[in-house]
């Protein structure tokens, strides 16, 4: 089983490294971080360099992809080389997931059309452009495709297709491996639980937080 | 302020990004991840590529030391370039913290000595050596020390961390940008809670786990 992640300059690399940690301890699972070129590619703010390993024509056909997010998604909403990997990766993948803004490169390429699909928070209403019916639930599965919401959910996400693939054991063995028992110390991780102030604050930031721009 | 995270090779990349990816939204934060060299370190599973962009001399004395674990931590538990650059950093820091196995390079050091701290389930009965008390809580705090259990509870600590340091709402903005709002499929993340089949599977592959042998 191969597993495709991919990676772009200004991605925001938990989106990419919380679903590698899981799936890459599937049992003969093999991992691999693609992009357009190898070598390095460094996140929003330029301090986390990850290596790319193949690039998309050393990998055509994968059976999982992950497509993480972050502000340099806005680079590949327009068709490209990243779209037409994309479009013929899932041809033939059993699983085509997203963490994030990853969600927005799969409804730009086309590929969420009709569907239900979660992102960001503070992204979801860019869906309705794309045909896409977004939802407030963290792992949206919608038949061969799993977005997950904002950064830490491709945790979750990453461990719901585990499961799936491996069953309920492996999921939990994997849940167990990486000791993932939250205990954060606030209750602030979704637009309905967090304080007002907080929300209204982040809003007003989404420009920043989404797209990277000051 | 200037944050180092340490990367070594065979680390487990979400110990050192999920606090990144945390530390890294504070105001005014520099965030560095050092090592012995530049250039690339590779993960225990050797599928993931990070960037070492300072070396130990460049960053004699970081605000905030993050110590991730995984499998590369056994090369680490004699006294070396490590040791000597995280006694010589703690001398001046403001927060010394370890993700998973990574307190056990802490201990090693001398650092944690006659302190309570924790580490990976599997790991914990390793610090009777050292002089340091387990605890099983997810993030213990004693003094400027921060240690987190395993792998994902990175997460968790470093908004502990963000709390303490730039207070409640600078670390509820940060849960809510990163939508860390924890439903994992399964309730198995800690020894107590996942089922004692699975435990057990674990407990018996932990050389694995925790030192990467087959």
């Amino acid at each position: 089983m191969r597993i495709a992640i991919l990676l772009f300059d200004r991605l925001t690399a938990l989106d990419a490294v919380g679903p590698y940690e899981v799936l890459s301890r599937l049992p003969g699972a093999e991992t691999v971080f693609v992009g357009e070129r190898k070598g390095m590619v460094r996140n929003e703010v330029g301090s986390l360099g990850l290596a790319v390993d193949a690039t998309f024509e050393e990998l055509p056909s994968p059976d999982i992809v992950v497509v993480p997010g972050g502000p340099g998604q806005v680079a590949h909403m327009e068709d490209g080389p990243v779209h037409a990997w994309l479009r013929e990766a899932d041809r033939t993948s059993t699983a085509t997931t997203s963490v994030c803004t990853g969600s927005l490169i799969l409804a730009a390429a086309g590929l969420l059309k009709g569907r239900r699909a979660t992102s960001h928070w503070l992204a979801l209403d860019q869906f309705a452009e794309w045909g896409v019916t977004p939802t407030g639930e963290r792992v949206v599965t919608d038949g061969k495709y799993i977005t997950a919401a904002g950064v830490s959910s491709g945790i979750d996400m990453a461990l719901t297709l585990a499961g799936r693939l491996g069953g309920d054991a492996l999921g939990q063995a994997i849940q167990l491996g990486i000791e993932y028992d939250p205990v954060p110390p606030y209750d602030a991780g979704s637009p309905d639980k967090a304080p007002a102030e907080v929300v209204d604050a982040l809003r007003a930031r989404s420009r920043f937080i989404l797209l990277g721009e000051d």
